[in-house]
């Protein structure tokens, strides 16, 4: 997985027919010290998270084992809403409530 | 999935007899500011998708979801056409109609 | 799918049984543009490619969909032999008959 | 695989119901001379792997090949702690005992 | 597939239970000169490879269909050994006997 940041949505009238239903949103990747990277991708949200939320996405054949997307033309979902991560000892982020 | 434009067509008449009929556009992938990035790939259409559209596309097993690509030697495909999509809060793409 | 040229072989006696009798090609990698991008990947060959074709190849999982890779160690197959393609309304490459 | 260094955690309590009880370690990636590459992965652990070990990890579908992260949206995992490896005739690194 | 030397190995004795007796070498990917890239991956041998050797090495899902690594949390496998490999018409590696 990766972490990301939801900074968009994608809007589609005409689509494959699986993916009907599906919310599509605009992830941009962050790097372990939680700065943009440049990368993003449009991932099927499975948790129900929202613009400016940091989350956790996984890609390929993996982004279809949520009920949400099995078996359905998907390659990137949302699985978890991050509360907060540290990496080498130092808190990186941490979600305001 | 990634966001592309669709600039360009493949034509082949010597192919693997399981993509027969298969339509091959060239995506040119866009970043989430709407930019090319120089990188590319070449789909199978699901979608009808026409020379100029923004689309999104799967790759990877998951290209092969769709009711034509089912268990074909394909690992990219257009399972939307963008009506728009907005990153940061801002419009970055809006078909016209 | 991307667009590579066929440009070199690859020759092994000692391999997994499964990949006995596969021919293996180098195919480098072009860009939207017909240019080399500095990319390859070793592929199995289901169309009967040449050196010097310009050809599509599909990788990950869906280079096992042909029936010659078919639940073989094979992440690359070239499933397509390219006549032509353009992009942005140019004839980026015909093939000379 | 790739070699990787655990230098963080995720937590997360709004997730994907498949994926509740599974740990997160962040795993920054390392090169064949053991130096950080930048890269990094959020991966599942399958093995007690603890901050400050170097590990394997595997990613795709293949992470989805232990018992823990069996059909779950997890696109990496940690699949084995590294005791030692070398390059190249050199130890490039060991573990304190 | 892609080019590789084999030029490392990796020791680990807590490891998730489907690898055991699972070797693991570290390989670096060559160029389609034969020339080190600067990537590598630790792959599972499925051939009886030795350091030193020019080998083909699957990854993703391609790495779980040889004899050994079937089911296995396995991303990369050496599936053949080079005798020799020459790319625009010229001998770029022969192995010595």
């Amino acid at each position: 997985m990766l972490i990301g940041k939801v900074t968009g949505t994608v809007v589609s009238t005409l689509k494959d027919e699986k993916v009907t239903g599906l919310k599509f949103l605009v992830v941009e990747t962050l790097n372990a010290k939680g700065e943009f990277t440049g990368s993003y991708v449009v991932a099927a949200d499975s948790v129900g998270a929202g613009i400016g939320e940091v989350v956790l996405y996984a890609t390929g054949s993996s982004a279809r084992q949520t009920e949400l997307t099995l078996n359905k033309p998907v390659d990137a979902v949302i699985m978890a809403i991050i509360d907060s991560f540290e990496v080498a000892g130092k808190s990186v982020y941490r979600k305001n409530r």
